[in-house]
């Protein structure tokens, strides 16, 4: 369907790798849906024409120059840049329905089927159940829902000084209103769960669609050793996940870097 | 209500310690159910005193000897021997309708309302989300459930070796069946999900209404200094939720240890 579409951020060019190789993820999946990437201004040229590639709408937002409602919200609460650029994704009003998937996800099978869900369907984020993670989330582009969003901003803040603090501010009612909403696990497997639980991530975890690298460490924080198939990095951290971490990393030496080399030539990236 | 309970199960006498402040706790904030505790035969004669001057019924649960369904299904499986215990709250059935508690719990305020709700009612756990964390659910008492339960979990065993594991896998479509089943985190707040999201604790957990000290190192397992009100322990983990640690201390100090006192005289207990 044209007018649905998987949507992700990308601030910088670290992330915008993440999204590379979410994208990737998405096509192999083969997704009949259209992928956008939003930019913020500093991802550079190189890495915009590798999403340009992958994406079929690649994004820039700017908030501080866009002198709009957001930009005015935002000179109240400079502390919620960031997330005020991920909201930005309901502007996206050529679009009747989407999934936001944060750039740190990876795709493991087609999961089209999350566009059968209403707004705002998400997955319970692990440590404070009653909360959705706000990594993957259907939601319905609407110019008013985006100015009602950017209000309660900065009305309230956010309680955790991200975006999933204001989303569950706002959506406050998905952890009691509608089990269809609630999104199955497998569809946002924190990488922190399996150790949490490992005896649920050994009966369930086969079942895994989306895996999201949450938390400081991110899969581009590491090194990978491509003839070896090896990942090493910060200690005990890379062999928590190992599997979901090398699937990253395949997916990037295969399919992501041979598109960066062919944009910076001789250069490192 | 006289056919409604609260239930709770100590196997020895540690655990018992947590089932006469658990019943404490439920009494202080003038619950109009009956409390049960389930006993297993290792239970202290002192102990069983202090349990009967707190809870309306303390029964003796001996799998063991039982010589029924039980037992011949736990001769298939050994190693399932408390799970099967916990399992036995479904024989109560002169109560139409129960909670089960964990003597790991603490009530901090009025929980009547789970009566309201049905089969089976639990709280979402954290670390795995789409399971509910056993450690308080309402149930109804069936000795036709209790026969499926024993069944199932001498065919299919438990994932994770306990209880939790058994009961998700019989009841396995609490995750996307019925919302109203879903209890509110603060009935069953993890001492783990504090660490885990802080800042959703701090926005949160303010309303909490049962803490539950979920792993290894339980209340019991640190000292308190009662003169300067002060709980000591294991490392880092005293730290980690102190006020619910205090608030199970100072309740079990006044009124647990001069019932305890009673029955043991001048013997250290
Ligand atoms: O500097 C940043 C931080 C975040 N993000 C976007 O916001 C999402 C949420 O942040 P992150 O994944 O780091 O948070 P976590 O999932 O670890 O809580 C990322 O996946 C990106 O899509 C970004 O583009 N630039
Ligand atoms: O040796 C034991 C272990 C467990 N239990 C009962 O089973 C419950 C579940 O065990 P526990 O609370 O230790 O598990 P956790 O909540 O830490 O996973 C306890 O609260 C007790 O009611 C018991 O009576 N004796
Ligand atoms: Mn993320
Ligand atoms: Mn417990």
């Amino acid at each position: 369907m044209a007018d649905q579409a998987f949507v992700t951020l990308a601030t910088n060019d670290s992330y915008a790798r993440g999204a590379m190789v979410l994208g990737k993820s998405l096509r192999n999946t083969n997704t009949s849906k259209k992928l956008v990437a939003l930019i913020g201004p500093h991802v550079s040229e190189p890495c915009r024409s590798v999403l340009r590639m992958i994406y079929d709408e690649v994004k820039v937002v700017d908030l501080m120059d866009s002198g709009d409602t957001a930009h005015l919200a935002m000179m109240k609460r400079p502390d919620l840049g960031v997330t005020f650029t991920k909201l930005h994704c309901w502007t996206l009003t050529h679009y009747s329905k989407c999934v936001f998937m944060d750039a740190d996800t990876l795709v493991l099978s087609n999961i089209d089927e999350l566009f059968d869900r209403e707004e705002l369907s998400a997955a319970p984020d692990p440590g404070w159940p009653d909360c959705f993670n706000s990594g993957v989330f259907v939601f319905r582009p609407s110019v008013e829902t985006y100015g009602k969003l950017l209000q309660f901003c900065t009305e309230h803040g956010s309680f955790d000084g991200g975006d999933q603090g204001v989303l569950n501010g706002f959506f406050c009612d998905w952890a009691t209103a509608d089990i269809s909403k609630h999104l199955p696990f497998i569809y946002n497997l924190s990488s922190i769960a399996i150790y949490t639980y490992l005896p649920a991530f050994k009966q369930y975890g086969g079942n895994a669609k989306v895996v999201h690298f949450l938390g400081q460490t991110k899969p581009w924080s590491y090194t990978f050793d491509p003839k070896a198939k090896q990942v090493s990095g910060s200690g005990q951290e890379a062999a928590a996940h190992p599997t979901f971490l090398l699937d990253w990393w395949t997916l990037y030496a295969s399919s992501v870097v041979p598109l960066l080399q062919e944009q910076y030539g001789d250069q490192p990236f």
